[in-house]
């Protein structure tokens, strides 16, 4: 089974994305990995290490988040991303791609070079994040990639995640719910409104409106919402939990009393931590809706990240989550 | 000085409200109060305090979340609320109106019953929010009241906001954002774009896109967004902190050396839940672009909140918010 990883997108690339091949690699015992980027630097990272599984690409120059996306995924043929889109294309072997780069620049290199799965306008993004509920987690689809939105968009995030979420977590029926600003039917805009009914009418596990506040409650599995509003719910999220840590911290440090008490509860920190970094990661969700599996991790992956998307993307393929999306397509039209 | 408050909005409504009135009766000297709302129920609850200066309006009966608000508004005459606004249109002396009910009601009863300011299509609500920074605030705006806007709708809000935090926090130019999904000016959708121009060509201290993970830095004063992201924003900023403390609680709980650290950090527990209470509550802001103070309370509210809400009333009053907003809107029309 054959992966191509950009070796130089991301925060912490070319380092942590090598390391996080090698683990990849020592745990998929029939791994290969295709490393894309300039040569001479990735050979030194390797070191020898790989045992011959590791195929490097070169490829010099590099797309930034400063890059316009249609442009550098046509022009930037020298650059580790749009090498390694060229192999997904061209390769029937390798089944998936794994990059920390540029999110418009992979969701646009997997529309031009890979295309979409027939039906679908619209490829999105479902990071998992954490719940209350210990273990419990929740989609988010989608999380920014698409703004402005139709409802059947709204009702395709919802089959494609829905079908990702059963794949993760063995649950064949997830529940899903739609962001929205009040529970009743009637509320939000005409866009929620539109698709709560296609949800309604789907044969999707669908419970309704929800509001940002509950979308961590554990209650519901998959959460869609219109890309603009997703954003806002993922990084507001991020930001609430910041701000309580740091208020937290500030306060610990300004009290002996509190500091003598924060000695005691390392355990709490540390489980707590655990399951925040979960919401601070969300890296390494696939583009749902593109015709190959694209791995799209956070910019700030390390090596730990690197390694569970590229875990990730060989559990999708064993489990055909493209052919059952498009199952489930077929299966709404045939209605 | 009259204000007329709505003795039967809200979920403690009207036990806390009374009791809010009375607590405000006490530190102003030379306020009234008008109530509205059933007489036998309030005269019980009142039982001879407020030495004159209180009035009831009877009035039997009340709005509720379930009420679809135009008709409310046009039909029940009778109740608290629609009372209510009758006094502070008819009455020149009251100079504002108090209500923890039903939000879709005050907003179009302050519509239909008082009027815009000239110029402004959208009241809107801007919510006090707790930042990293102790003691420091932001205001959202709008927070939920306006879905469907237009670019100008979001100037006006930023105008509106400017104008109420100057008053709140005697800061002269306050600093401006506009939620967005990124920074740079391209970000987002057609909304924010526009939007983004106008705020940048106005006089308003406009510091560009803000994310939503960065509103609570504590380093704008207000975030501008149009109302369905600015209430995911602001419940799931609710949601995220309640998710953090209960698997800060349920960790606790499950390990006897955090059990015994905690209660050490008392201090730091209560300064937390204090910042957060801001939070959790938000309650008394005004709908801004009305002709007339109405404050709009949380349903929860209880009576300190309804006092701050009177607080923030007669503050507002006595700063002039109405005649501010109108003369900013003038010098933008003369531009």
């Amino acid at each position: 089974m054959k992966i191509v990883v950009d070796g130089f997108g991301g925060d912490k690339a070319p380092e942590e994305i090598v390391e996080g091949v090698i683990i990849a690699l020592e745990k998929h015992k029939d791994l290969e990995v295709i490393l894309t980027g300039d040569k001479d630097r990735l050979e030194k990272l390797i070191a020898g290490r790989g045992e011959g599984k590791i195929t490097i690409e070169h490829a010099p120059s590099v797309i930034t988040n400063d890059d316009v996306p249609t442009e550098a995924i046509r022009k930037m043929d020298d650059s580790s991303l749009v090498r390694a889109f060229d192999i997904l294309k061209n390769d029937e072997e390798t089944i998936a791609l794994v990059s920390a780069g540029s999110t418009g620049a992979i969701l646009t290199g997997a529309i031009m070079k890979i295309g979409r799965i027939k039906g679908i306008t619209r490829p999105a993004l479902a990071p998992v994040l954490p719940t209350k509920k210990s273990g419990k987690d929740v989609l988010l689809c989608d999380s920014g990639a698409n703004i402005d939105c139709k409802p059947i968009n709204l009702y395709h995030f919802a089959l494609m995640a829905s079908a990702y979420y059963s794949i993760l977590y063995s649950e064949p029926s997830p529940k899903v719910g739609l962001l929205n600003i009040g529970v009743e039917e009637h509320k939000g805009n005409d866009l929620t409104r539109e698709a709560y009914k296609l949800l309604k009418e789907s044969s999707l596990n669908f419970v309704g409106n929800v509001e940002a506040r509950e979308y961590m409650s554990g209650d519901i599995d998959v959460m869609v919402a219109e890309g603009f509003a997703g954003n806002v719910l993922l990084k507001a999220s991020e930001g609430a939990v910041g701000a309580v840590l740091s208020l937290l911290k500030s306060s610990i440090k300004s009290h002996l009393s509190s500091k003598i008490g924060a000695l005691f509860m390392s355990k709490t920190f540390k489980e707590l931590k655990g399951r925040i970094d979960v919401l601070s990661k969300h890296g390494g969700s696939p583009f749902l809706g593109v015709k190959k599996l694209v791995m799209k991790n956070h910019g700030s992956s390390g090596r730990d990240n690197i390694a569970s998307s590229i875990d990730q993307a060989i559990l999708l393929h064993n489990n055909k989550l493209i052919p059952k999306i498009e199952a489930a397509l077929a299966e709404k039209v045939g209605q």
